[in-house]
């Protein structure tokens, strides 16, 4: 079959694989339809990781069953599906808990398995036409038949379900005011989910005028950092009190304000002085424990200088860590179906397969256009 | 009356002060039984904070109702209270979501105010005769008549709850193991806590051997850091996995594990390490945004570098701040007087009030037998 | 001043009464110039209760701050505010918690306590010129100055958070399917609630085309019983499942299915037939422990025929009891000042106090336009 | 093999039967070491339910794994294993919501399965030499080798997490005052759970001398409604006023306070007028929605007359309904192991498997010594 190959920082190619086969009696084969290129694909092909060539891309997959495992009960031939990222057992300590994006059991050594990531496990991408999911009964979300709403449904793989997240880790609820930053399609889909919550305010803080565009067109207030610091922006328009939460949808490749360089705990630092006393983060934007490209030697090991003491003054809460998929997918599809929630508007473009190599090349630039991208094999 | 007041650095002294009188309608005079030192007493006395001379300090207070403002309506003169050490409104928002170590009323322009506390309002504080106690209603925990449970009832206005705290930001839960980090008062207070809640295991990180053999007697699991590093030693003792919870009740003057030196995020990072993934932190250990003494600039001003590319790949919750006394106390009262909780195990040492000089000069030294010092004017 | 007063059953009249005055430091009196006609005032007005004549009724009170006790700390003179119908102390045991509407202080003997209402407490109502609020800092919501949003505003001293609190006992979630039995002014509440907190699907029960309309304009499903069972139709749009939650927006006076007289367990048994397993229900619907109106017996003593066996084999959950008003209204009153919520959609009629007898003699027969009515003395 | 195999009411024989074999890949069969007899099992033996004979027995299983299924992943031949009483799927809504006892994938046309009982699905009882074990990843506890704690870890499969559940569903934090109606197994379970839990007092009310002398050794009150109202017992030892939680352990088969005949709603009623004002009811204790033995038509139906109008005054809250046992089993399993829960005190006789018959027909007549049975086969 045909599939997204990383070859080398820089550089993916469309080859031909070996088609996936059922590997496990509780596998599944899917045919996939859709799979999104995610902000989170870039550390691998920018070469900020230890990604090696050949590995196929791809983690944002949904498509029709092919072929079912001979111990798989609810699923059959010729429906429709959308997978989580992470790859799940749903038996081991931290599925139970509904922790499913630290499973103990796909990649043993580790808490936590996904497709087509590097030392996630070996589980190949889904950028390509087929994909082999294990576990199948767990790991995938029956959808209606038809191709109604493929882009919204395809974005439950991953974006929608962590921004969220991000929502959930920093416990938003109705009527508070929330600061987000970032307004890439993480961003975005944290903005959504904290007004969908029924929060009052929602800031969402980039430069990026066509992101900070989409943002307002879903009811928030852009934050324009390269306007003036963002923390004080966000200070003005709540009496100088700060919002109740925030969310950091940035992660460890966050700009200093300036705009000119990478300053990883920016982000971070400004959530802590952008939250309200009793307030509290949710973190669903990425932090490492290695980064080879880091700015400086602490920072290669994951450590930054954290306002810990401002944090414990204000007696703020933080979550963090990668979405748990499977605990919010079903829901989140639900308000899809019921005309809802539309998370599409976040889709720039849809694309064939093979221009897979040119949409990773614009997408690393951030050229407009291409804040979102799905791959239809 | 009678007071501790302090003087300078490593210099408190007994003297005579002003009677404090009512106020305000709603305030109540408490004619001080006990007052216990406190640990963060010494950030103070030892010069590490901005007090200036003539404070009276004191925030871990109980006695009995000598005088009743004009508007108070649930309290008697001759009852008997305790008073936790945060004086809040019991109104604004921060009160109403129990959140009142974060009241927004009382020490106008900061969240929180406490008794004889530098910046935390002009509330002079109980190692005296007597002490004014605002929104009494609000503020006063009332108790049995009587004198039985002294040392365990004066432990509500602060370590008791503060430890239980700790267990709460953790989120620990029946079943749960945990590694708390510190056995000095608040330290014990939480593994005792973490037991009342229903912990399978318990281990209790320190070196003192008085410390140490507390939490043995309590029924959590010593960890000599002197002998080791104590994350390893954790994880020797969960087949390599870590706890489900940590607490932290050391905070910044955290001690290098060579003992020789502060190392200010020694603790938090070792919990990082500790704790497994999923897992969540309870910080009640002080960290605070400005720190003359602290052993580097970033430090000065609050900023530690925390492990945090580690601490999101495991996905771990921390929650930070000053206990919320009033959210826990009655409940632990209740504990105490139904014989299920004997927080005064803790205490070692019980003294007149003007041997307080003395006290806290032995107690800054760490001296085997001054870990806690309850005061009787 | 002038004021609503009970005479006898199905006779208010509006008459001179003494105005309130300050009787305790803690006190503020407020000049109404909004207070609604509630359903329950109808319980009454009906003589379907104790309520003797003389009684000034009103408990759903907004207006300007007039005169204030000498302890009140945080409002003044000219402040707009609105007043929870429960009146609470702050500082008891279930205020702390949270419970407002079972404050243990200021209705002694029972717990809670509300303006205007029968065995509620001494608090005259605010149908009337002023209003004596007492423990006025806690009781008072600041509202911003000027007359925007006066209807919607209003409505948080009731209505809102009662529905609200329907979805709050029911564990209303995002992505939640929702029965809302009843839209009156409580149910059409419940329904906007479910879906500010992101419900998926609410459907909401009623025969009255007027108040079907107003569910089907903010986005629920009207479910008209007079057109058939009203589980069965629910069901039907659920593929035979039922919905995740329920809210009994009904309560005791509820009507057989067949709309002739009252059967008091109706909507109760009808709500544990559409909820799924393992689902939740909220009764913010009244239920009284004495009736003697009641159709048998033992609902003359608040005893229903309820479908426990049918409950337990669902293992459903449900939450009872009047609004803790204070615990939402803040946050509902900044979901309106920004906007994102405009409760008064409910509201059909506004008049001044003197016509209050014919309003409510007419909202009394379920008039069309008598929805829910405010007055402005 | 051998098995205890019912025949008709009041009649059990232990009989040669077929043995269970692999059925589905993801199977186990499981060498049963212990199996208890449950207060349910009753409901079948004494005809209270359609069981046709030939139903083999018993939901309380553990034994050691014999055969594993070819697409078992995470056990081994040889691993001692307790199993939960509900057979769940781990995949569907509810598993994944963590209500594992309302599975829909496994008895289809209803939430919740089970083994050896009646309309529970097609699942054989373990009071047999063999068992097998659906969906074996999920529903297979692993336990540490040998024998030690054998009876402890045997009630891991029903009574000691059926009464968490009870005081789960009751919301019991640490501190509270909590009723528990019954005392025989589930109910000696759930007042150990409270105390567990962090309770402060825990009243036990049952008749039985043996079961509330255990109440008593435990750490609870007993209280002898034989000997006065329980209600007005528990009244006079919480000053009048109730206690915070309460735990309904005996479900429909209640006697009246007289002693005399089933009064299928006492309890129930008893706990809306134990519980304070704000509390939380867990009713665990079974309720069924067809009962032919009832004594009126009404509970014939299920239906029966629940004190509402007091429960919504006093503002309750209630959970119902089965355990999802698989939620807290891991966490009861690591407190027995740690040595700080010892659930075995309840069990008062092991018999060999072919003593069933004759245990059956004591434990049905409540005899001394038979409040708790395990068989070994």
């Amino acid at each position: 079959m045909r599939a997204v190959v990383y070859q080398e920082p820089y550089n993916v190619a469309v080859e031909s694989v070996e088609d996936p086969r059922i590997e496990h009696p509780n596998d599944v084969i899917v045919r996939i339809t859709s799979s999104a290129i995610c902000g989170s694909d870039l550390h691998m092909y920018a070469g900020r990781t230890d990604a090696k060539g050949g590995l196929v891309f791809g983690h944002e997959n949904m498509g029709i069953i092919e072929e079912v495992g001979s111990a798989v009960t609810s699923l059959r031939k010729g429906q429709r599906v959308v997978m989580p990222f992470n790859v799940a057992c749903g038996f081991c300590k931290n599925c139970l808990d509904g922790k499913t994006g630290f499973c103990l059991t796909v990649n043993p050594g580790f808490a936590g398995g996904a497709y087509g990531y590097v030392a996630m496990g070996p589980y190949p991408g889904g950028q390509a036409e087929y994909l082999r999911v294990p576990y199948a009964d767990f790991n995938c979300l029956p959808l209606p038949e038809g191709t109604e709403h493929e882009a919204d449904f395809a974005l439950l793989a991953d974006i929608f379900p962590t921004g969220y997240h991000g929502c959930e880790l920093a416990d938003v609820r109705p009527g508070d005011t929330v600061a987000v930053y970032g307004a890439g399609p993480v961003g975005l889909m944290a903005s959504y989910s904290a007004l969908i919550r029924g929060a009052s305010k929602v800031f969402t803080v980039d430069k990026v005028p066509e992101r900070l565009n989409k943002a307002r067109e879903i009811g928030a207030i852009p934050i324009d950092f390269s306007a003036g610091n963002p923390v004080q922006q966000i200070l003005d328009q709540t009496n100088g009190e700060g919002t109740d939460k925030g969310v950091d949808a940035v992660g460890y490749q966050a700009l200093a304000h300036s705009g000119e360089g990478e300053e990883p705990a920016t982000v971070l630092n400004d959530l802590i002085d952008t939250v309200r006393p009793t307030g509290a983060l949710g973190i669903p934007g990425l932090y490492v424990p290695s980064d080879p490209g880091a700015p400086n030697e602490q920072a290669r090991k994951g450590q930054l200088l954290v306002s810990i003491g401002r944090m414990f003054e204000k007696g703020l809460r933080a979550g963090t860590g990668q979405a748990n998929v499977k605990r919010y997918n079903r829901q989140l599809r639900d308000l899809i179906i019921a005309g809802r929630a539309k998370p599409s508007f976040v889709v720039t473009k849809e694309l064939p397969l093979d221009q897979a190599p040119d949409a990773y090349q614009k997408f690393d630039k951030r050229l407009e256009g291409y804040t979102k991208v799905i791959l239809h094999p």
